[in-house]
């Protein structure tokens, strides 16, 4: 693998670090500031897909529920999105990433690459950890900032949307 | 979010490196020549706040116990202050971090920001967690060195203290 | 702790980043053409100790198993040897490091030293995680590129390697 200068590596470590706690905080109009207006965030397996700012921010505002709510009963990511049902209820959840890659794409554009697991801490101060994932981005540069084009998340587990969800 | 230098950014990483490591192997004192004469660490919510090297000396020593010692009986961090009892006997804990930002703050101070996760080992193997936190540093140069001069650390679960740690 | 520049510590950042998933991908042949022929991987307490990349090769070609395998039945990671059978079928497993220092220690060769925990996520999306470790390095400059002499891992249980890997 070719080796980014400590310049470009360090950027990117610290557009994730601004980045990511924004999701975790449910900033989520700031957090869709990262990513361009026509970006496409992708999980597999299982093809569920959102295209474009709107779309993502529908899905969070839907899904991510609020720390300070009560806990939901147990449910998987798959059974949430047909009850359209919030899912981090009652959760402080955090992202941990590691292995970062970055490969220039040409046009000022980065490949990226990381591993990630989500801990989910609930009011009681119990931690549980959905399956690990491994992350690939497309980062854009426009008017000097680094934007998210792209994200495709390839979970661990094939079975991970019916994974009961923070099982108590 | 401003983009630090790399060189400041790597040395802020190192500096960690260096710290953290000893109070994970009870090297008290050069631990807390980390940090300057006159730091303050402050848990929150809950109040918990030491002043200067003297008080946090204190603590450490009473509460951090031995992982060679025999595993101490369930108890939470309430408990074994209360009790003046050591809380990490037989365990080997380590610190884990991410999404390390740093903000430059005048006068060669820097703030800093990270989340962190403490992860127990047991003489049998058993690795458990501790709720997750945010933790804000600010960091001071002395003689060309850093050094932690306050850090606030924000647990994500409001009754981290009463949690009993390390269960069974 | 001396401070190494931003430059060689994002190269050792980056050479982590694409060694280690290399092995988590059971891509051995490249994952060992990452060490120098003559490396030495030893693990700590207990003296298991592998001398040049085939006796490397032959240990993990035995013992790493198949995601997409069945599970094996409960074992440890001393009866697996025993008994010659393969540990990580049916997991996905990946490892997570944090606190990397880098020391020179002239002719271009490296030391570094860093923690790291290695999560398991089976078909179901289960997660556990093996006893945390502390890895010494001795890393070496051929034909430009990086290259590991020698691995220590030491583990903070001493009964590693009789832990049920990944209980049900």
């Amino acid at each position: 693998m070719e080796t980014v200068d400590a310049e470009l590596y360090v950027e990117v470590q610290q557009f994730y670090a601004a980045q990511m706690p924004l999701l975790e905080e449910r900033r989520f109009e700031e957090f869709l500031e990262t990513f361009t207006e026509d970006c496409v965030l992708e999980h597999v397996p299982f093809g569920w897909r959102f295209d474009g700012r709107e779309d993502l921010l529908k899905e969070m505002s839907a899904r991510r529920g609020d720390a300070e709510a009560p806990r939901v009963a147990e449910t998987s990511a798959r059974r949430a999105r047909e009850e359209n049902i919030p899912y981090y209820n009652g959760l402080v959840y955090r992202y941990w990433c590691d292995r970062l890659r970055v490969v220039p794409a040409g046009d000022g554009a980065l490949r990226t690459r990381y591993q990630a697991i989500v801990s989910m801490t609930d009011a009681e101060g119990k931690v549980s950890f959905e399956p690990t994932t491994v992350v690939e981005d497309e980062l854009v540069r426009r008017e000097g900032r680094l934007l998210t084009r792209s994200r495709t998340i390839t979970h661990d587990s094939a079975r991970w949307a019916d994974k009961i969800h923070n099982p108590s």
